[in-house]
């Protein structure tokens, strides 16, 4: 029988879950919300319905359960620790517990490293070992691969992207610092930026595209400040690591052509490692399904080690 | 017999050898200038008799031969590429010419690289797997230890933590960047700053710290403005690797009471991850002996892998 393995995304909002072949092939899905107010039981029942519900459908050898959560995750135990989305599993044995409702192996990993692995699988980075995600919503996530497998760091806190300093006097965040990443660059910033310059008060990145789209001058000039911030992260990114391939994704990115000149110039202005080697700076291809993949990765992954 | 490795540190000037064994001990050694305007064969020739003598000197089984030289290495060839103190050596089978000549397995890595893993071996870092190295010199080199390995990016030209953008708008730098840490946190950037203070025109950073230590307060504030400096790029450091670790080595470590406060305090304030986790910044131990070392544990190293 043919192998497979269970991907699910737990995100602040949706539950979603897929089976998906070794191979990368989704052979069935389920997607649903998140009920977190009903509190933490009844989101991991929900959680392992949705499995139970693909195991019997898909039938075939189950090699594990992969699940991508926003939050930190303590790897050797198990656990989330600091999800703003997930106050309820902070702390908890959320891995013991559904290894042990469903009899299977059961990997976590934070959402974004997730979505990096799944690039890495079977999307924009499936010809290298080592990349970076950038991913821009609300703030910016990433995810670091180095020789196949996620960087964690020591408390698997690494790949804190969205907070490297671009503008040391810049925008504050809620991290403490000034001048993150993602105070120049995410969506978030887009809006903010359309409001400062007086674009508008309430415009989402969406709505700011599609201004630049119509020609509007002051809305072009947001996404080059974007993509400068972007390029600043970028060449330091490429100066510390001399990775390949660097891959964004997120809402944003239908504006890559009003924001990728100015990043790539800062780029190529700024790290001579760029200009001076093979590196790429692509769109993420999987989209919204780049961390499902990444989850069902997990197990199949984990047996290689 | 006792088995032992040899280290060859290959500098813009100096050329050192030492035969140190398995366990670090420094069982003999030799220094001398490295003649490089005789050319390439007598610098190799050089190299070549001083691991000699210390082979018949020591006895024992030779492990194998590490070299840590300025340059980027193309890991896979052995050769040098683009080192400005080397040109003669530029693309140079160098790794194969010496193991011929000797018959003994050589290991060519960068000499930043080499300092980052004799720390990790032997120094500062011994009790981690994970840390980077910054060395302040004329620039800013650096070594990023990953799994106890160094981290080399695809072509070997990762850990180039000087050229980090500190100052988006800073000095210029010869790498085509702006703000690089290299130009804010060097030893060279302390006399520059010296310079433009008015604190005097042709100042070394020693110097500039004999006045700070005699309580000059322009002299202080230099050390502020680098402190602050490496601070911004450890922040950085921390967030996107979340190692246990980051070591400082150089000349201007004696200054490390005058730069250190306001290091310690940009990175507390910059880095969410530094404040929430068990992260040290520490000077190195090994001083110039760090590439020695680490070029002794580079064939040690090569047989785990």
């Amino acid at each position: 029988m043919a192998e497979y393995s269970i991907g699910v995304d737990l995100g602040g909002t949706n539950l979603r879950a897929a089976a998906i072949s070794t191979s990368g092939e989704i052979l069935a899905s389920i997607s649903g919300r998140a009920e977190l107010k009903a509190g933490r039981d009844a989101v991991i029942g929900d959680m392992v319905n949705a499995i139970v519900k693909l195991r019997d459908q898909v039938g075939g050898v189950l090699a594990g359960i992969g699940m991508g959560v926003p939050g930190f995750i303590i790897i050797e135990k198990g656990v989330i620790v600091g999800s703003p989305n997930l106050p309820a599993f902070d702390g908890y044995a959320l891995r013991d517990d559904i290894e042990k409702r469903l009899g299977a192996t059961v990997v976590l990993e934070n959402d974004a490293n997730a979505a990096a692995l799944g690039e890495k699988w079977i999307g924009a980075g499936k010809d290298v070992n080592d990349m970076v995600l950038l991913t821009l919503g609300t703030g910016i996530g990433g995810g670091i691969i180095s020789g196949g497998r996620v960087l964690h760091g020591h408390v698997g806190m690494a790949g804190e992207i969205g907070h490297m300093t671009v503008v040391p006097d810049g925008n504050p965040c809620g991290c403490g610092n000034r001048g993150c990443l993602e105070k120049h660059a995410s969506a978030t910033a887009i809006s903010g930026m359309a409001k400062i310059i007086g674009l508008g008060a309430d415009l989402t990145s969406e709505q700011v595209f599609n201004l630049a789209v119509g020609g509007d001058e002051k809305a072009k000039r947001i996404f080059e400040a974007m993509g400068k911030a972007l390029g600043i992260a970028l060449a330091t990114l490429v100066n510390i690591f001399n990775f390949p391939l660097y891959v964004l994704s997120g809402g944003p990115l239908p504006a890559w052509d009003f924001f990728a000149p100015a990043m790539l110039q800062e780029t190529r202005s700024r790290s001579f490692t760029f200009r001076n080697t093979e590196t790429k700076i692509v769109k993420a291809i999987l989209g919204n399904e780049a961390g499902l993949y990444g989850a069902a990765y997990l197990p199949v992954l984990a047996r290689k080690s």
